[in-house]
């Protein structure tokens, strides 16, 4: 009696940070009910419009029996004409519903096109500090494996082509087979948004080298900083490698609907077309959430609104949050997107080594109770920073940044700049 | 540029099934507007139904915050703890919801334990006629193969434990590593209800050859005929093999809810159990599906009803599709639950062979157009079976047969009993 090895090979590399997630949920601070319960920063999750979205959500739904019953397994007909309309806007270019799939969750679109692109064994190469869960949603089920580029935070850890281009060339040499770039755009963790140049020269990478590149989008509306968002398929990226670029979206960061499971691929060329829709027929989202979601896009008037005002209470989160961090004289790196800040904590590690990024870890989970992830799960390349989520009510990102202040406070000034 | 051979391989195999279904829900018939339209009697959809669902979709849904967040990928368990009562009812022992998750579809749970209990080129044995889509959910993405058992009319397609077990000693004599049995109970597309002694039979094959066994149960509330449903986790059937059986259950068919994507996956221990999470985090089902589908299930009283008004309509569905053949002069198996009918159309094929049976097919598909599905697509051992599905409006249904039973007619007497 035993698992498959596919499975066991999963069940041994799932990734540990929900576990954090999920023990900081189950004890939560209250200031008066519960002062001793965690505080949980780890989680990209933004709970600052639910009540923009709640009165949408309590509409009553009218669907009808045809709503509920089989539908196309890569999403409606309806949906897909509404998000293609949404992504048009932001890519600023014509987007055709039919390149596009819906499945349940924006995991399910980068398995999809993992698996679609690579056999098992084959590379796919990621610059780092990457998104926590690439390892698991690109490679668990294709087989593939992540290739890293390590990025240096003298550079405030932006997002190098050059680089990229080298450690291809040096996989490609040792023999190994790679089949795509991923990139998050904007930057998770660190929240970077590309510059137009920066996106191009990274095409011409993937063409040069004959792989295809995947820009996983997913904060593509929640950009609040002076940088204005570029998509890989904005016409000023557009490079004779589009046909090779694929990108993933989704409404769990942009419509801060993380619960409900909606990833969107968008998919380069016809034959990717095809395999992606013949594997979403694996992962498929319910016609009912559907049905919600076309509502939500619909009523283009709302969602205009609501992107824009998400954007205004994004920038005031991150702007307080920034505040309080210099209070504490932890530094950050600046950025203008998503829902974290990329905080530097090295100047607390005794030892500039991952195990020492590690204790510190579980004594702010432990003893300060705040769940903040560290680095070394993002494939950072240097010990002792962290991501930090602000995206929450901002008492509870002040009492968290406090107490992870007071933290450091009693592990002694000598340690700083140590 | 090209996709991975994985992808290949599925995209090849892509059932075509789907493809009648979506040409003849395209056009679909109506007496006045539409007289010249299809009839699509080919896929397991239950349409008598609506009046009893649409109330409960369209009250109110009170999500609140923490509904949209992220939750636990293999479902809630708020929902896990209403399916297992549920269940409980339905196989007469204690469910533990520890051992349940929620995914998004069926499908999707056939894909997630025959990964967990395969690796590539190990087979599944599955006694034939069996559901049409198998090949695709249990094989596509785990690299499982099927070896089926072959079943005879004769016998009236029963399912015959000692025919797995000489199937199985075969093909372990012929150096296989076959890793599971999988059936459909109810039978589909045949219809049967097992007897547990059938069942025990089956179980004791399985635990002799140490192989496990998966029990897909997704039409268990839709019996109607004399004989009681009894589930592979019956205390009647309960064998020294439970460990090693898992059984496949959703909202589908039994409440009538195809589009929802909701597959309830029931693990026998609690190894498989952890893999099975590990892989549901890969099509979690939205969160606002299952705040419905707890809410369908918190309302015993609404849920009881609906399942016997529902079995009711079945078993009136069923005798007067089965008149309406018997007016054609068109056989059929007597059986007691699912959607369908598995006729007999042997008669009418100019020879005994496959490619007859697809040539019948697409004739009744063309000329008639009434879109019903060959034995070929179950893995039927003998040509000319079909399955007809009556679950719908019955003055389609009659239109649809009337229109088989002229074909037929103008196919010649000659023909009979050719």
């Amino acid at each position: 009696m035993s698992v498959s090895r596919q499975a066991g090979r999963l069940v041994a590399s799932s990734p540990v940070i929900a576990d954090a997630h999920f023990l900081a949920e189950a004890d939560p601070y209250h200031p008066e009910r519960n002062p001793n319960g965690y505080i949980n920063l780890g989680t990209a999750e933004n709970r600052l419009a639910w009540d923009l979205l709640a009165p949408q959500l309590h509409a009553p739904r009218r669907v009808t029996a045809e709503d509920t019953r089989y539908a196309p397994l890569h999403g409606t007909a309806a949906l897909l004409e509404v998000i293609a309309r949404l992504l048009s806007r932001c890519w600023h270019t014509d987007v055709d519903p039919e390149h596009l799939v819906v499945v349940s969750g924006a995991t399910a679109a980068l398995d999809v096109i993992a698996s679609v692109l690579c056999d098992p064994g084959e590379a796919i190469v990621v610059p780092a500090p990457y998104y926590a869960a690439f390892e698991t949603d690109l490679c668990g089920r294709s087989g593939a494996c992540l290739i890293p580029v390590p990025s240096a935070s003298c550079d405030g850890f932006r997002l190098d082509p050059a680089a990229v281009d080298r450690v291809l060339s040096d996989a490609r040499r040792d023999g190994r087979v790679v089949r795509a770039i991923t990139i998050t755009s904007p930057g998770n963790p660190v929240g970077h948004v590309y510059a137009p140049d920066t996106l191009r020269a990274l095409a011409e990478v993937a063409r040069r080298h004959g792989v295809d590149l995947i820009s996983d989008e997913v904060y593509a509306h929640s950009v609040f900083g002076p940088d204005r968002f570029v998509s890989i398929r904005h016409p000023l990226v557009q490079s004779a490698h589009s046909s090779q670029t694929h990108v993933v979206w989704g409404f769990a960061k942009d419509f801060a609907l993380p619960g409900l499971k909606a990833g969107v691929l968008h998919a380069g060329n016809p034959e990717v077309s095809a395999a992606v829709r013949t594997l979403a027929y694996f992962a498929p989202l319910s016609t009912d959430t559907q049905f919600l979601l076309h509502a939500l896009l619909t009523d283009t008037g709302w969602a205009d609104s609501f992107i824009a005002e998400n954007r205004r209470r994004l920038r005031m989160s991150h702007t307080s949050a920034s505040r309080r961090l210099a209070e504490q004289g932890i530094p950050h790196i600046a950025v203008g997107a998503g829902f974290s800040l990329w905080i530097d904590l090295t100047g607390w590690l005794p030892t500039r080594t991952f195990s020492a990024e590690e204790a510190l870890r579980r004594s702010i989970l432990q003893d300060a109770r705040v769940n903040i992830l560290p680095g070394m799960a993002f494939g950072c390349a240097e010990p002792g920073w962290f991501r930090l989520c602000h995206t929450t009510d901002s008492a509870l990102v002040q009492e968290g940044i406090a107490r992870i202040g007071r933290l450091l406070a009693a592990r002694g000034e000598g340690n700083r700049n140590g």
